[in-house]
């Protein structure tokens, strides 16, 4: 295995985390907060770090799949302890799981909280805790595509381990200059929601953090009610831009370049949207006798279907308290998740619509067995090969969600605490029902669950795969024998 | 289609179902018990409604896949249909959809039970329902097969819409004699367990019962505390045959052959056998402080164990009282189920191990991206196309799954009720956990959720795209066809 890039990916994702680290420490100058401090000195050993894995250039610049995904899955573990670091320096998260739990949820996206009271925090790591949503919404690793020339052509191997979704879509023939224009993108989207929501009144703090939020689908509130509090006016902002960002980003792409009927022709994203109305209709109905006005109904359930089905994990309202059957329709969200090739989390959407179109099939030939047509998206017939993996993250994503369940069931919680905390953390959302409902949080779990609940926020993040590999001995073996190879030269 | 080949099956299916009604009106004869008189009056409807049907016998007795998955679907309808006017008709079960439920639950040998107080019924209609579970265990269809000489080697289409498992194994060449073959193993261990309980000073009317329903892995109990009530030898014997009932028959047709080594090496069964004592292991740490001895732990934990693995839904104790992570472990062995070519329902070690062996295959594919190994099974590489098949099932099993789940969420029960009620009907157990635990029944759900319930049992019997087939328009669009086709003639 070529170990010495990854050591130089790693010590570039370290450089990376220095420079954004720059940001939390403008907001401490700003609100002269000395736990900006912390974030220096972790700015700072990141840095010499991330100096030092980079100095040797590496000779050998080609890697395959298995060190594109070791490459990402260690980069999200290293990201995460490096970025779990200042919480525990300011003594605002003492306990070191607990700080690896916080920022591991911010990085993933998924925004389940071991926080009690989140106010309590100063501004910079309230600032440092939306912003980790946000870089590793898009996925950091995709942003040191999108700046740094990188080997020959090999490096399609690093996105597609960190892109969400079955199959990733080239948009344009180079790899750099697709990542960049998924970053110019996902900032533009970032910087309009910034201004709706300044125009709504809201505070220039709150909106930047709630918008860093929205845009990575993670979900971390900078008020113990999330978004409960602010204005209707901003509660739909919140709600229109999680929907915006849950699309695949190829959609946008399209309207970039004006084709507009490619745009709006593409099935996942009809299906997404799809999927959004029925469930907003079915609550609206289900929840309506409980409120004051349709219009309030009407707010909640969008906002509420919005949020899970996207991953994002804001709340206007303790959904906890709704009717089993809308609980129920929110559960079956969680797992369906956003739209491949954005920022959301779940199986997704195409994933689904591909195991729904395979059902399809697999009845037809029971009536005409001889028949062997393809299954088609987009009218196009979809590869024998994304099939295939598609059934295979399905049912190693089953196969994980059981074993996570048990093993956190050992702690002696509610079924349906267990069975959500672990729905919530590996689709990448936050909140779940009952104990870890919207009003409560993941503190009470033992440490041993919320490592479980760590690797499945990762696995959820990294589509399992790249994080699985890290467990197969082979890997291990390649870096003891490329480590003697050294000793020896 | 040919619909006349159908007509002619269901007529068989009649015929051979009156035949079997004799035994509950011996019961009832020996009992003195007027509440025979409905099964005779029944028995003489299926008889009438069994001649007409097979008057004529059809020309063509060629059918391929799509009539055999309907006439199996088909079949069991009308089977359970008829099989549960008795009920109705002695006014045990007033309720039709009860009665309905019943006697699906009874064929599909789920075991899930609407009455509050079995001790209630007459012995006539309690051999009954464990009789159901007998016949419809090794499936009635495979009897016909048995002892029915039908077309030209397109029957394998009946055997393999009616067997449980991911392949049928053709033990013998022949279908007739694979199929009477499966009647005498399933015969002669019934009759073992008789002897054996009788041994234990179970009365004989018990004995047969509740052999019958072990033989099925049904589960209707004859007492309300099911199996509770009896010495801890009749506990041991019962533990050991549900194990033995949900072994892949072909271990037995190895040891008929003496080819012991090739019976103890099929792979799946030394799954089943090792997943078996792990869970046993786990439970009986997990309750033993509980408990009075070691012994009591690990014939209670061995039971429960037994009974939901093999998906049979006997009980000796209330285990909706244990630890979270016990009723955690029930719940995974649920789905997993018995082996393929058992009685037993669940998804089947065999797609289990399938499903393993093809993650671990996809994790070395991303170390090796160029080796082409394929999966083995028994040392045998499997098709390609039974890999496609497993993990189609496992798709569809998911989506009806979730499906079911809301359809009985909107009546508003708590989750655990309504995921495990689905979960212990679909995969054929009869007791869940909560309001639908062993000590509880299903009569409280309202008739819409019943018959999602007794869909989600006869999917789960017939493997699911048999009975999804109905639901293809061109099956109906066929019948109509060949009617208006008859008409013109």
């Amino acid at each position: 295995m070529n170990t010495s890039i990854i050591r130089y990916i790693l010590g570039q994702v370290m450089g990376v985390e220095s420079i954004l680290m720059i940001l939390p420490c403008i907001i401490a100058l700003i609100y002269g907060e000395k736990e900006g401090l912390s974030y220096l000195i972790v700015l700072t050993i990141c840095l010499l770090l991330g100096l030092i894995a980079t100095r040797k250039k590496p000779k050998n610049t080609i890697f395959y799949l298995k060190e594109g995904c070791t490459a990402t899955a260690l980069s999200w573990i290293v990201m995460s302890i490096m970025g779990a670091l200042p919480f525990v320096i300011t003594g605002e998260i003492p306990s070191f799981t607990d700080a690896l739990f916080e920022t591991i949820s911010g990085f993933t996206t998924t925004g389940a909280s071991i926080l009690p009271d989140v106010e309590a925090l100063s501004h910079c790591s309230l600032f440092w805790r939306s912003f980790t949503h946000w870089i590793g919404g898009m996925g950091v690793l995709v942003f040191i595509l999108a700046i740094i020339p990188l080997s020959g052509g090999s490096n399609i191997n690093l996105m597609r381990a960190e892109s969400p979704g079955p199959s990733v879509g080239k948009l344009v023939p180079k790899i750099k200059s697709t990542a960049k224009l998924l970053y110019i993108i996902y900032f533009a989207m970032t910087f309009i929601e910034v201004v709706l929501l300044l125009l709504g009144q809201m505070p220039v703090f709150d909106s930047i953090c709630t918008s860093l939020g929205t845009a990575g689908t993670g979900g971390f509130g900078i008020k113990c009610d999330s978004i409960a509090g602010y204005s209707p006016y901003v509660q739909w902002v919140v709600t229109i831009f999680m929907i915006l960002f849950g699309v695949n980003f190829n959609a946008y792409y399209f309207i970039i370049l004006k084709q507009f009927k490619k745009s709006f022709a593409i099935e996942e994203v009809r299906c997404y949207f799809l999927i959004i109305l029925t469930s907003i209709t079915m609550i609206t109905v289900d929840i309506y006798h409980s409120m004051k006005s349709f219009g309030e109904a009407l707010r909640h359930a969008s906002f509420q279907v919005s949020s899970i089905i996207t991953t994002t994990g804001f709340a206007t309202i303790d959904f906890n308290q709704w009717a089993p059957s809308s609980k129920c329709i929110l559960v079956i969200l969680m797992f369906i998740g956003a739209c491949a090739g954005s920022t959301g989390g779940g199986i997704k959407v195409s994933r689904i619509v591909i195991v729904f179109k395979t059902i399809i099939k697999e009845l037809n030939s029971y009536i005409h067995p001889k028949s062997i047509k393809k299954i088609k998206i987009d009218g196009k017939p979809i590869e024998h090969e994304v099939v295939r993996a598609t059934n295979v993250y399905f049912m190693t994503f089953m196969m994980l969600f059981s074993l996570s369940v048990f093993a956190v069931s050992l702690e002696g919680r509610s079924a349906v605490t267990t069975f959500t905390a672990v729905a919530a953390t590996i689709n990448n959302i936050g909140p779940g029902l009952d104990l870890v409902g919207p009003t409560g949080n993941f503190a009470f779990f033992s440490n041993f669950s919320k490592y479980v609940l760590m690797f499945d926020m990762l696995a959820g993040r990294l589509e399992l795969f790249p994080l699985l590999i890290l467990f197969h001995p082979s890997i291990w073996l390649d870096f003891v024998a490329s480590k003697t190879k050294k000793q020896k030269n």
